[in-house]
């Protein structure tokens, strides 16, 4: 009997490292927190054959079969013609679809008439933002779904039409019980002895921990949860976030801005941005939040050490001594962003993003955070992030926003 | 007689989409670039029957099998094992190995003698950021490549370690000719019919159109290169770029802030930003890149309007009378900016990111675009971006990108 679900993507732009498939994990994302498990990913090429090969092995191992990618209008859009074969289904012209397809994408392509041919033995899903139904087929052969591979549209489908079909017509009957903790500046080799005494005392739970670029989230997991289960997972969670109640900031979000936005607008505070090797992205995390607004003034990007002395009042002098990777100037830019903007927090980071430009006293990955607040006083952290120049970035992101969340929590 | 080479991953966290597998990607990236061809990625979890499973089947079917994930330390940590099982090979205590880990990480974990094991039957591929090296089997079973799971140490192998062993190796014969070119501001449709003529022309080119948020790729491929590929490839290539001079940006880097950069370089231009609704995302997405300080000196994320007034002048009487989202504050924002640095060019960009704020007049998505010049001119260009709210901001970065090339570049 085939068990959990399976996702095949279908596309060479995957296969030559073109795109990345974030379809697959977004799927999975969305399953697993609906209690589904997902088994497997798999990527095939255009090909008929193969992807005929591989749905024929997929549905013999996985009770549910997702499938992204080929679904559109283009010649190399081949999903439907091989679903609808393994199937064994007629296709039939849809009526209904042709009209609402020309209704939002006009008279003129021929290829909608095709989008609006679909095969017999399925069922669809709408698609808002595209022309290419969802196609369900759910016979005794398997519970295949096809997908659009255009991550948007995807998306968009996943959330309002794939997961509620499933839960309507697979219920869970034993899903697992998962809560996350999430933390900053907390390494997995810290974290590590704590979840090996928690899985001691709790043998049936299953502990992950995902370390990101200085963000660390743990994952309890409980896969045949019992009566008890909800109790242990709360003492479990409990338990974790004590052990560093310092760099924890959230159960519900891994992302450290929306704890960030949360407890800012709650206290009716604003924070603007000072940023040197960071390069704006501290600010462009901040303000990919809906509501940023309410809360987030602005900021500067100093990336010349002359927009530093002429936007934020950096003394000249001290980059003369010593340039601009140090505590001094990570404080100046912390104050000068706070006169500009009025705001009630400052985030400051200079730093050495690299390949170039690190010495031994200062090496690549060297990077000054200022935290500053409206009373004048400025809190400054100091990091060795490692990797290249994009991990150093992120690293100092999440280390700047990390900050900021401990000196406003408060 | 298995053929081609498979990725598979190994890892719990990717089938829960917790972790996006952009090993694959990178993986497959290099070996498309290195003339080899890519033809499956599966993900399985960490479960020591799963992975034996599956890799028997990969060897199968594949000549070569690379894995991600599975060799760390941790007892979770089970490719290795499974592995060694497959290939029947036994294990030994690399004594050379093991002092290098030591002298790299100190004395003190036990778990590095454990990484010092390593298959009898299996070859190294040195990993200089951790502590698990690369295991290579190569027998009459077939040939799998084990590598780390974290990215910065699976990609300084691939590049340095894994590659090379694959050219010296497994030559390519026949590797496909591929080249790309990328422009901004062109959609799919409109680039389609100019590909269908030409592949009508060149029979056995392949070609791969491969759009993302307002820029596109095109792929031309000779599978079974000839004495006339290269040839064809050229004249191909040519077509294409004098179908659409106006939005060609690079035929060696997808990313246009890498053609910004080398132009703005090469004629010693400054650059300087003014961000409303991509909230410091253009900064962000020019200063990635290596090098970038020699021509961009920094920029203003001025989300909120008052902001816009104090640093970059723009008149209250024009955001009182219609708002931020129109020509005549991007135009203010540019000329801000560029007196405020003295670049020689500036992008200002508002606009409504969503999901909130729109109107009937002003949708979201809705996004000015002002590109000022030193002498004191504005360009101004309007687009509507559809999508969720990380899409309409990404549009709105390569929209704005692609104006400043223009502006840049005549």
């Amino acid at each position: 009997m085939p068990e959990g679900i399976e996702i095949v993507a279908i596309g060479n732009e995957l296969l030559k490292g073109i795109t990345v498939n974030t379809n697959a994990s977004e799927i999975s994302h969305a399953l697993f927190k609906n209690g589904y498990k997902c088994q497997q990913h798999v990527v095939v090429p255009d090909h008929r054959e193969l992807i005929k090969k591989q749905l024929i092995q997929s549905l013999k191992r996985s009770k549910i079969v997702i499938t992204t990618g080929g679904l559109g209008p283009t010649c190399d859009d081949i999903t439907r013609q091989v679903a609808a074969e393994v199937f064994e289904s007629d296709f039939t012209f849809n009526v209904a679809l042709a009209e609402e397809l020309k209704q939002r994408y006009g008279n003129l392509p021929i290829s909608l008439d095709d989008q609006a041919t679909v095969p017999t033995k399925a069922s669809l899903l709408k698609n808002p933002l595209g022309t290419a139904p969802g196609i369900v087929f759910n016979t005794e052969i398997g519970t295949l779904i096809l997908m659009p591979g255009v991550p948007k549209e995807m998306r968009a489908m996943l959330h309002d039409q794939l997961i509620p079909y499933l839960l309507k017509n697979f219920p869970n009957d034993t899903s697992p019980l998962s809560r996350a903790v999430h933390f900053f500046g907390v390494g997995e080799s810290t974290i590590d002895p704590t979840l090996r005494a928690l899985e001691v005392q709790h043998p049936t739970a299953e502990f992950g921990i995902y370390p990101s670029h200085g963000l660390l989230s743990v994952y309890t997991t409980f896969n045949q949860p019992t009566a008890h289960s909800a109790h242990e997972l709360e003492t479990i969670t409990t338990a974790i976030k004590q052990q560093f109640p310092e760099h924890f900031y959230s159960e519900t979000s891994e992302k450290i801005e929306v704890a960030i936005q949360d407890l800012l607008v709650q206290k009716d505070w604003t924070l603007c941005t000072a940023e040197s090797c960071t390069g704006g992205a501290i600010a462009a995390r901040l303000t990919k939040i809906p509501g940023s607004s309410q809360y987030f003034l602005g900021g500067f990007v100093t990336y010349s050490n002359q927009l530093k002395e002429s936007l934020l009042h950096v003394d000249s002098e001290i980059i003369l001594r010593d340039g601009a990777v140090n505590e001094e100037t990570v404080i100046a830019m912390a104050k000068g962003a706070l006169h500009s903007t009025g705001s009630d927090f400052s985030i400051a980071v200079s730093g050495i993003a690299g390949p170039t430009g690190g010495s031994e006293s200062k090496p690549v990955g060297t990077i000054w955070i200022g935290i500053g607040k409206k009373d004048g006083t400025v809190c400054t952290h100091k990091i060795k992030a490692y990797g290249n120049r994009e991990m150093i970035i992120e690293r100092g992101v999440n280390a700047a926003l990390g900050e900021l969340f401990k000196c406003a929590s408060r």
